[in-house]
Formats: structure tokens, C-alpha cells, sequence
């Protein structure tokens, strides 16, 4: 199966439209903070969501629309995340309404997302006056989109892939926003698919389930799960392929071109992580059971310890093991091996869980990358797993210690 | 009962002296890195350790040796942890025969530690042959012995008491050393306590094992469970009181000095976290269980994203509230009020799990505050916990993205 990567982020699927416009929630007039998503016809549609008690008010109502399993549009705003607040519920279904009253979109059929601070309640106005300018500037502007659902984010985040089902030509797009209280149990932060791929919504659920596990629940970048968390997608039907129905040739084969968005979007998402230099990639090898790999990759790149060492590209293994050995799964400390890798080459630093000796030299050239490898080998098995963070620096308390003010 | 403050961290029990010097181990000879403590005679002992599988050297001999439940001496040194060092417990029970060999303790009654690097080879020589000097001047020197465990730590830690029980004045002290890689679920780093009351070893491990749920096992600097947190103390009986054998009237107030000292001793630890600025307190209240208020307390001080906010005294209490939410114990999010105290006053920001009208003002001049408490009431039940933490700076980053180089 060829999976080929093509431009034009959620609107590369046939019969998707997207806009994204500043409309005043941020008081950086430069700054986008209102984005829509529409598919020209009805669309199954699936998502998952954070699983922190406290939930924005969005994920309530976005949770209520998708029990049918169809969606028509995506209303996104940033700056706001609409938690906590008291009249939050009213707000989200209001934002759902104006789609209803300018597109004659059911308002039951939108998904509706928030993102910025939390607790302040988030006034209607802004967006229902500027709701028409948004509406009429829909086409092929998945980057404006993707830029209205921007916080601390540095660069916008998205990816589209073509392949092959059946002799029909299909497709999947994304954008995705992180970067600060990211580290989900269900999804992360807001990441928004299209696709124009015939399956049923039972099925696209099925595939978007599974696919979490290895990638977006696979990424950290703080340890602090959102309120906010989407991950939706809608799958329109347009690209005419026979409509999947169940665990066929099909099904594979659309799971595996979204999971190259979704592992693709997850790597964006660690790298582009608040105050982030580095992207970090533990890879777990040789464990005896999937769970365990799992657990000891994302032990390691939790690490506020790894994270800094790997900020300063010192070689301090120790700290590795350390991270293995709290990670709350049964390992044999003796059995470990760990090495460092980027592009700049391997270099082994411990040995059945003792250290060796290396070169302090070649360990800095390798650790200066912006992408660094921490290579683990549990040698009891085969089981195997990859997490995604990034280092810990002076800008994410920057960022961090004055976020709201 | 009363518990009166008293000078003279660990020597000021009857019958201890201890002793701290420069022996090589560190490069800065300005730095103390080699500790001794003894008891004249010897000592009920017990110990509590790191739950981290991956355990130093120092932590599985000082377990062997207090098997049975004495011991005479605590032997440390700083700037190397001996971990993950393939001839670690050579090492350690090496460092314990130099007490044998000079002071006619046997090996098996000394308590070893090492604190430091992780998986650099730990040398004896220097040790070795500097032990005369450290023998030799054991006196009244609990604040040497407290500098020479120090490693990041920027102040001494160190704390005593006096009570009385039967008419007899007993006494407890103690030097602790933090201050990164704290999240101990066991005992956190090296604490150090001493005491002259008469108490089986068996009841002296309860009292410690009881106690450091309450006192160690609360605090948090960065969520790094070290792999050599040992926590162990020594009852000499000197102070002549009828031996504790049970749970009776002296136990308990034995277990009052003692949660005194190690309370004050963790908000110490918390406090001087590797580059804070401030201690920040988690007290919750009305929860419905012991461990639903432990949760959440914990939950709280380890966010990234409070510490950063604590930082910037910046009242970002959605950032609480998210941290309450992926706690894993079951809260109700609309029963949570929420306030900010310090001893610049009280600012209820929260009330039912939504925000209310605050002045920024007032947040900010009781946030500026170098101990910061968070009170988190959830009005469900009676039960209650307090944990301690500290604020995420710039300097925890410095301090760990260079620390082995």
C-alpha cells in the first residue's frame, strides 16, 4: 500500500472547506482566533476525548452531537477554553447555533472546540459578529484554519495523505494545535481530520480508538492533561470507494494512512512543545509485554530530569534508568541496555544496567540535535513501543510563570 | 504534651556525635562531601527506602544491615550516588568496613548512603584515606555532617526536639538533604534522624513506616523518584525512659515529636527544591477519603503548570482545577471551591468549580509570598491531606540541563 503525502492540510479531501479569522477573543489583532471546518455533505464523524473530570464545556456538547455518529462541520476559537465557567454549556451550543443559522447546518451536527485559559467565561459577541465574515471566506485555507486554533504553538501543524481503496483515490487531512498541558490519556489537545473516505461511523470510531493508543497518547510535553482535549474526525464519503463496513482489507488500509498523519502530527506536536529545542523519542524494545514498553517509554520522556539533561545535551543516563524504574512496571534492571541516537549517530551508555564507558565528546555532537533518540532494550521479549516529548527549558517557565496575565 | 525546639540537629540526642569533611570526592574542596553520625552505644534502627526498582548500592546494604533492627553508626558521602555502578556494593559495604576497621562498630551496623551522580564508579581511596580525619573529629558537629550531604541543596537542613516521656527529657534530631529528583513514595533522599529514646526496633519501624506518609511521601520538587532515598533512624535509649514496646501513651507521643520533626523537615525539603523561589502547600479539605485528599494534594504541587504559574505568582487557578481533574481519584468538580492564602491573607478564586471575582491585585501580593498555600476544599466528606511542593523556575532547568558536566 502507497500512502503519499500531498499538500492542503483538512481541505486535500474532496468536498472539505475551511477559514480561519481574527474576530477579537485575542487582543493581537494579527493573531487568527476563529476557525470553522466544513464538508459539503453530511459526514460520519467519531472523537476522543481528555479524560480529566474536569471538562471544558465544549467536550460536553461535542460529545452530545457525535452520539449519532454524523457531523457536518468543525467551530473551533482559541484564547478562550471556555472551562469552568458557569454559563459554559450555553456558549459552546451558541457557537453550534450560528453554524445552524448561516450554513443551515444542523446545530447538532457541529463540533465544537475551545482552547486558552480556563476560567474566564467567553462572551458570544465577537464570534457571532464576525461569524458571516468567516462563513463566506470558506475554501482551500486549511493554514488559516490551522493558525486560528493556535495558542503557544510556534509553528501550525498539519498533514494530508493520499491512497489507494479499491481503485478510488481517497484522502485524509489534519491540523492539530498542542503545546502546553499536553499530555493525554484519550487524545490530546485539539486535532481535527477529514477525510472523504466512505466507512461507516461505527467503523471510523473503531480506527480513531485504536489509533490513540500509539500515537497521540504517546506524547507528552508537561504531564498535564487538558480539560480540553479533541480529537475528531469527519469522513464524508466522497472519494466513492466501496463504504466500509467492518474489518476488511479496507479498513487496514485506511488505519494505516491515519496512523501516518496521526504518528506524523504527534511527532509535530512533542517537537513544537512550549519552549521546546528538541523533539524527544524514546523507543522500547525487548519488553515482555505491550504495557510495559509502553509505560517505560513514557516514563522517560515525562522526566522533568531527562527533559533538562536533554535541553543541556548532557549524557546523563542515569537519569534514564532512574525514569525506567519508576515507571510502575515490573523490568529487570540488569537486563537494560540504553544508547543515544540522533542523526549524528549511536552511542551505547549503559550496559545490563551498569554504565559503560563513552565518549563525552560524540555524546554532545549527537545530543545537539533537534531530534535525539533514546534507545532502551529491555532484552526480556519482544514487545515494543515509542513515546514523544521534548526538553525542558527556561522558555516553558517563561511561557508558563505569566500565561494568563 | 509539649514539643520544645532544641539546637543541635542529630547530636543533640544523648550519646550521638557526628562529623563532616572535604575527602575528595567532589572537586570543590570548599564542599563538605563526606558524613559520619555514631551512637555511643548501639541503636534500635529502622529505615524506609525508595520504591524505585532501580535502587543504589547504599540502599540494598543498609537494608541488609538493619534486618536485624540495630545499628550504630550512618556512614554517607555526596557527589556520587553509587548507582548502577557494577561493583556499587563492593563499594558500600567497603564504606561501612572503614567504621569496623577504625571505630570497632561492626559492618553490619552501619547504615551506608551515597548521594550524587548516578552510574559514575565510586572510588573508595579518597575515602579511605580520609576517614581518620572524619573519625577523629566526631564531636557536636550535626551541621558539618548536614553540609557534607548536601548536593544541590542551598541550606542546611537540620531540626530537634525535646519531650518528655515518664518524667524522663527525651530527644529527637535530624539533617535531611533534598532537593531534585524528589517524589518519593517510600522516604525522600537522605533524612537522617537520631534519637535517645528507649524503643524496640519493632515499634520503631512502625513509627517511622506510619510516619512518612504523612511527612516525606507528600512532597514533591519534579515528580523524579530518586533511586537512592533512604530515610532511617536511630534510638540509642540513653534518655532512660521505660522502653516503648507498644501502641501505648509513649508511642504516640514519640510519634508526635517524631511527624513534628519530619513535617518540618519536608516543607524545608519542599522550600529549598532545586531552584524555587517558594514553598507552595497543598492543604485539601472535605474529601471523602484519606487517599482522595492525598491524591489531590500531590496532584496539585507536581503540576508543571501551577509551579510555573506559583512562579509568576500569576492566580491561574484553572490550572489547579485541571490538576484536581487528572488526579484519578473521584472528585465532584461542582462542589471544589478553591483559594489562595499567604500570609499577605485569603482569596477565594473558585467556588463550585467555577471562577469568581477576584481582585488581580490581591493575587499577586499574596502570591509574591515565599510560602504559598493552596487550599482546596471539596466539600464531600472530612477527610484531609497536605502536601508540599515548590515553584518551576528558570533555575531548575539551569541547575539540571548541566548538572553532570
Amino acid at each position: 500500500m502507497v500512502i503519499e503525502e500531498i499538500q492542503g492540510g483538512v481541505c486535500a479531501p474532496t468536498g472539505f472547506k475551511a477559514n480561519g479569522i481574527h474576530c477579537g477573543i485575542r487582543k493581537n489583532k494579527a493573531k487568527r482566533d476563529f476557525a470553522l471546518i466544513v464538508s459539503e455533505v453530511r459526514a460520519a464523524a467519531a472523537g476522543v476525548y481528555t479524560s480529566n473530570l474536569v471538562k471544558g464545556a465544549p467536550v460536553i456538547v461535542t460529545k452530545k452531537n457525535l452520539i449519532d455518529g454524523y457531523a457536518q462541520a468543525i467551530i473551533c476559537n482559541s484564547g478562550n477554553a471556555n472551562t469552568c465557567n458557569a454559563n459554559g454549556i450555553e456558549i459552546a451550543e451558541g457557537m453550534c447555533a450560528l453554524v445552524e443559522n448561516a450554513g443551515g447546518i444542523s446545530a447538532k451536527d457541529v463540533i465544537v472546540a475551545s482552547t486558552g485559559v480556563i476560567g474566564q467565561q467567553l462572551d458570544l459577541t465577537p464570534m457571532s459578529e464576525h461569524f458571516g465574515e468567516l462563513w463566506s471566506g470558506l475554501g482551500d485555507n486549511s493554514n488559516l484554519a490551522a493558525e486560528a486554533i493556535m495558542t503557544t504553538d510556534t509553528v501550525r501543524k498539519s498533514v494530508a495523505v493520499s491512497f489507494e481503496l479499491g481503485g478510488k483515490t481517497c484522502k485524509i487531512g489534519a491540523i492539530a494545535k498542542g503545546v502546553g498541558m499536553v499530555c493525554p490519556n484519550m487524545a490530546t489537545n485539539l486535532i481535527f481530520l477529514t477525510s472523504d473516505v466512505a466507512i461507516s461511523s461505527e467503523m471510523l470510531q473503531k480506527a480513531l480508538s485504536e489509533d490513540v493508543k500509539t500515537s497521540f497518547n504517546m506524547v507528552s510535553v508537561d504531564g498535564d492533561q487538558s480539560t480540553n482535549d479533541t480529537c475528531c474526525i469527519m469522513a464524508n464519503g466522497l472519494a466513492g470507494n466501496d463504504i466500509i463496513k467492518d474489518k476488511g482489507a479496507d479498513f487496514k488500509a485506511f488505519c494505516k494512512a491515519l496512523n501516518y498523519c496521526t504518528v506524523k502530527l504527534s511527532r509535530m506536536l512533542a517537537k513544537d512543545g512550549e519552549g521546546a529545542t528538541k523533539l524527544i523519542e524514546c523507543r522500547v524494545t525487548g519488553a515482555d509485554r505491550k504495557c510495559t514498553a509502553k509505560a517505560v517509554a513514557k516514563s522517560v520522556i515525562k522526566s522533568s530530569l531527562v527533559k533538562a539533561a536533554m535541553f543541556g545535551a548532557d549524557a546523563n543516563w542515569g537519569r534514564v534508568l532512574c525514569a525506567i524504574g519508576y515507571a510502575g512496571v515490573k523490568v529487570d534492571v540488569n537486563a537494560i541496555d540504553v544508547s543515544f541516537s540522533s542523526a549524528n549517530g549511536d552511542l551505547p551508555v549503559c550496559k545490563n544496567g551498569f554504565g559503560i564507558e563513552f565518549s563525552e565528546e560524540k555524546a554532545k555532537e549527537i545530543l545537539s540535535e533537534d531530534e535525539v533518540i533514546i534507545n532502551v532494550n529491555l532484552n526480556s521479549g519482544s514487545s515494543k513501543a515509542t513515546a514523544w516529548g521534548c526538553d525542558l527549558t527556561y522558555d516553558y517557565v517563561k511561557i508558563n510563570g505569566d500565561y494568563r496575565t
